[in-house]
């Protein structure tokens, strides 16, 4: 019953998708979907990325992706830059970005002034994974509290993705988690993942991935 | 487009959860349906709650809920117990597990012979909690490292849900997120869960969360 309800949906999802990539491509900005668990540090991540990029005179916006609420929004109003709150609600919330979403926050957006795009998705490991909103960077971050096999139990989020920042790595000395076994269980499942091992908070390995962004 | 496809679906759904509840009553197993994000701690719980248990002449089963992977279920299967996983696999993995899946699984134990059954749900604070199972009592675990805002951005789960318990809570003196902070957004979204500050590596919390399932 479900297969020919959902594959409409999702092609009319990636074309939509397509179209978002097209435009992206017109106006010269590079696009990262950032992807994680609730409480991964997405919202941390970007309030240490965008003041980086703005040092190398490089502008960002940001489509703040949550059920409800603009908690984060405000996080990122604080930075100076242009933001965009898309909120799933109604029905519980959907639990993932979709291409329309993007679509319409895009027309609030002065593309040609911005060098890079960042959607923060839903917190959510599963079901983001399933849908292309015409990023150029799939990103997936990790923190290192959630367990060393979270890429053997969420697959298809580490398959999907081209980048894993591994967060929350000034953690290490209290947890049970070892970086080296989350990374070994990420090339099980993706041999050609780019991965960081990061801290948002004491700021380790973000040089690293600021150099990656410039090189995409 | 969505609505009349989903409703169905929906009330099918919740009739079987409805069934599943007459079974559980039938034989006095007392279940509980854990949720959360990927790598809160729901496994790494029942690792210290099932003994425990044990120690009180309770016996438990679990459902390991999981997209793929049996990995969870092995750290079940340890403890001596009936476990069966119930993966959501293909198409990506389904983010929940559904009413239809428990039914199956409850095929495999000797309900006579339990207590308490739990069922650990796939890791994601979102879909979930739409899902009526047939459970007695649904329990959000939010790990601390996830931050204090979540039940505000995620609020149907903590407005679903009877219970919190608020894990990893022996990290506190190395984060920046502060329990009480967690309590009070909690109860602006539900001003009757009861709450379990807790640490599964510790056992601070563990008794009182023991002692609340027995009274149940």
């Amino acid at each position: 019953m479900n297969i020919p309800i959902i594959k409409p949906i999702l092609e009319e999802s990636d074309a939509l998708g397509r179209s978002n990539k097209e435009l992206f491509d017109k106006h010269n900005v590079f696009t990262v979907n950032l992807m994680s668990s609730p409480g991964s540090g997405k919202t941390a991540l970007l309030e240490v990325t965008i003041p980086k990029l703005v040092e190398l005179k490089k502008n960002s916006a940001v489509i703040q992706g949550d059920i409800t609420s603009t908690l984060d929004s405000e996080r990122m109003a604080h930075l100076g830059i242009q933001v965009v709150q898309a909120n799933t609600e109604p029905f519980g919330g959907d639990c993932h970005i979709g291409s329309h979403l993007i679509r319409s926050a895009v027309d609030h957006f002065d593309l040609d002034s911005l060098d890079f795009l960042f959607i923060e998705n839903v917190g959510n490991l599963v079901c983001p994974a399933e849908f292309y909103l015409g990023e150029h960077l799939r990103t997936v971050v990790l923190s290192l509290t959630e367990g060393a096999e979270k890429p053997l139990k969420y697959p298809l989020m580490f398959r999907e993705c081209n980048v894993c920042l591994i967060n929350k790595i000034d953690l290490a000395p209290h947890l049970d988690v070892k970086v080296d076994d989350v990374i070994t269980n990420i090339r099980k499942i993706n041999a050609n993942m780019d991965i960081f091992p990061i801290s948002s908070k004491t700021g380790e390995g973000i040089n690293l991935w600021i150099e990656y962004l410039l090189n995409k």
